[in-house]
């Protein structure tokens, strides 16, 4: 079921009791043919196994039935709150994903470089995937030539990835609910952004923005390959209720990408700088920062990337890396461990999907089912059947001893 | 899914069939260790196997994952109310708890005698946890020597045990959302009672209860081991939509301790008096009632106390004692029979839980599934699933025949 963090909030207590929540990017998978086996199944894994086997499995759905996650919703499932609730516009996510620190008064987008024809149509919503290092140049371009300076407001422009960077806009009196200037299909002219919430800061947020589009689109007008530009998801950071204090744990996130660095603080989150990027750096930060936190988020995000690349083999490996740290982080003794994934990325499908994901629990208070193994199939029979992502965190709260008695 | 009462009323409809609803409080546990069995696996039960085997077993969980349920909130989920969504105050399940008939125009409180230091801080909120014998000669004196009479209301101070007792004042235009006085805390001093309703009676209810609790101070200042006390949960019976009335069912309850007698007395059923505390005897009462009523719950109080003692042993022995009655029961023809908890309780943690409990339905048109035993890792294998203990009649009554067809 989906989680109701109020009820959780009202129930929350301290003790000195440690949860890990280990985060394999994309772990779940299909076999490549029907009588295969999936990446996870693959692995040789003997370490998880033993989890599974001392502790309860089942397998989580990130979002709602059939429906493939991007890794922002994704994360915050993980963290308990349900993506359909708080809908975190693109732009919040895309800032944070660079690792843009967006403060209460930025309005933030994704941008996409684009290329219209001669009459004004779009030709290319994504100008043709513009390398990098293109992108810079333009974000550089707009960041000199640009300005709501007169109109009181910063504006802040950020490359990304290819056509794809952020704006944001600094200033008091931002807000609205805003349209997209992408029409979503070439051959027609981009849209003005309007407001929908009725507010008068959205009026205002709505004028503004279009005035720096209009500026922004005159001074890319003679780039031969993106010549224009478009917005999306354009959106102030929500204010989400913080993961520290509805659960009364010091929470660390200990994550190698922007992207998720950026969801773990938009909850809350102490993110923890460290160099290195594989697993075992991973886990060498943890056991630095064991006493200071309650709640560790690791993330590995290699599984994720090598599903996407249709690199089965590769997947198998970074799994196998994982497995091969486990016995370091049990030797820090925490109280429970969760092993999952924000979604599944199956290599035969080169891309996220809405497969449930393989997520087992393991504690001192862990039922320990008849599951032996820890996978997908393996994963049917276990003790926590098929639930909502949601409801990872009170779980293992709860095998925590962190919360109270409901009721007499 | 949490249970919409609503459907259900629209649906119900009347038959002959009977269904028992049988439950072993605090019936889940964990193994004593990672190879071990729980107390319900550990337990010989042919005939509880056989209902396993000829029906479909599950796993329910009361409240929400990880939450730990107290008695009163697991038994409405068992009766299909959402703990959640129906949240009945503290004093209200004390005053059923001991059987006290509780009216429209009563405000209840769960009271605890404490002591105070020279300066009114609190220095023990359970006093000691002074012997039941001091709790009732404390009540009497309070009984004797404290009065709202003036202001039109009757005061009843009911001890429970220990430091416990329930404080009752009746009258006209009592409610509100009321505060307790209780600090939590040692070091402190008591709180004044508050409305948080905004409220003409809340405003009223409040200056009421202040009053009394100045009084009954005054009265217990010179004791010795309990100088003091403090309120709360300080609520009515919320008048909760009828069970029988839903359901359209004459629904009995075969409860020994006044607890459980009085949740059943709260959604409206019959509580039918009778000595003995064995469940045999349990099972006689039910023959003896059989022809009188269409909805049965009996209540098995001793496989908690044991969990709650940390005696697996003894837990194990009261399953296979109910295990002994079964044939009793089912040779009174039940419609549809269901084994269940009201929560877990495993001897290991010595406390209630939150593991999900397993559950079992049996009946004529119930699916017989592919497990043949009864217990939590053979659940995991069963027709029903991992589900929300509000799920539990509605399925039974379809089972029976009760619930009209949805649409045409």
């Amino acid at each position: 079921m989906i989680t109701d963090l109020n009820i959780y909030k009202n129930l929350s207590q301290t003790n000195e009791n440690k949860i890990v929540l280990l985060v394999m990017d994309g772990l779940g998978g299909i076999p490549l043919h029907v009588n295969g086996l999936t990446e996870l199944e693959t692995a040789h894994t003997p370490n998880l196994d033993r989890l599974a086997r001392e502790g309860s499995v089942g397998r989580s759905i990130p979002i709602r039935p059939g429906i493939t996650p991007g890794s922002g919703p994704a994360h915050l499932s993980l963290f308990s709150y349900d993506p359909i609730k708080f809908d975190i516009g693109r732009g919040v996510l895309e800032a944070f994903g660079i690792g843009f620190d967006l403060g209460a008064k930025d309005l933030a987008a994704r941008g996409n470089f684009a290329t219209v024809d001669a009459g004004g149509l779009v030709s290319d919503r994504r100008a043709g995937r513009i390398p990098t290092e293109e992108c810079i140049r333009l974000c550089d371009k707009l960041q000199a030539n640009t300005s709501l300076a007169e109109q009181g407001y910063e504006v802040i422009a950020k490359p990304v990835k290819e056509h794809r960077f952020v704006l944001v806009i600094r200033g008091d009196g931002l807000g609205g609910d805003l349209t997209d200037t992408d029409p979503l299909v070439t051959g027609k002219a981009p849209l003005a952004v309007e407001d929908e919430s009725g507010t008068a800061e959205g009026a205002h947020s709505a004028a503004l923005v279009n005035k720096w589009v209009e500026q922004a689109r005159a001074v890319l007008a003679d780039e031969p390959k993106a010549n224009s530009l478009n917005l999306r998801g354009l959106a102030r950071d929500p204010g989400l209720p913080q993961f520290t204090d509805i659960y009364q744990m010091r929470s660390a996130a200990i994550a190698v990408y922007p992207m998720y660095k950026g969801v773990a603080k938009l909850v809350g989150m102490d993110v923890i700088d460290f160099s290195g990027d594989r697993p075992f750096h991973q886990i060498e930060v943890l056991a630095h920062v064991w006493k200071e936190y309650d709640f560790f988020f690791i993330h590995i995000k290699k599984t994720d990337s090598y599903g996407e690349d249709g690199n089965f083999d590769a997947k198998v490996h970074e799994i196998e890396a994982v497995d091969q740290v486990i016995h370091h982080l049990l030797a820090l003794e925490p109280a429970v461990v969760i092993v999952t994934g924000d979604h599944s990325t199956p290599a035969k499908m080169q891309s996220h999907s809405y497969h449930p994901v393989p997520t087992l629990f393991w504690g001192e208070d862990v039922m320990p089912d008849s599951v032996a193994v820890f996978g997908e199939r393996a994963s049917e029979g276990g003790a926590m059947g098929v639930f909502h992502a949601t409801e990872i965190v009170p779980w293992a709260t709860g095998y925590a001893g962190k919360l109270a008695r409901f009721g007499a």
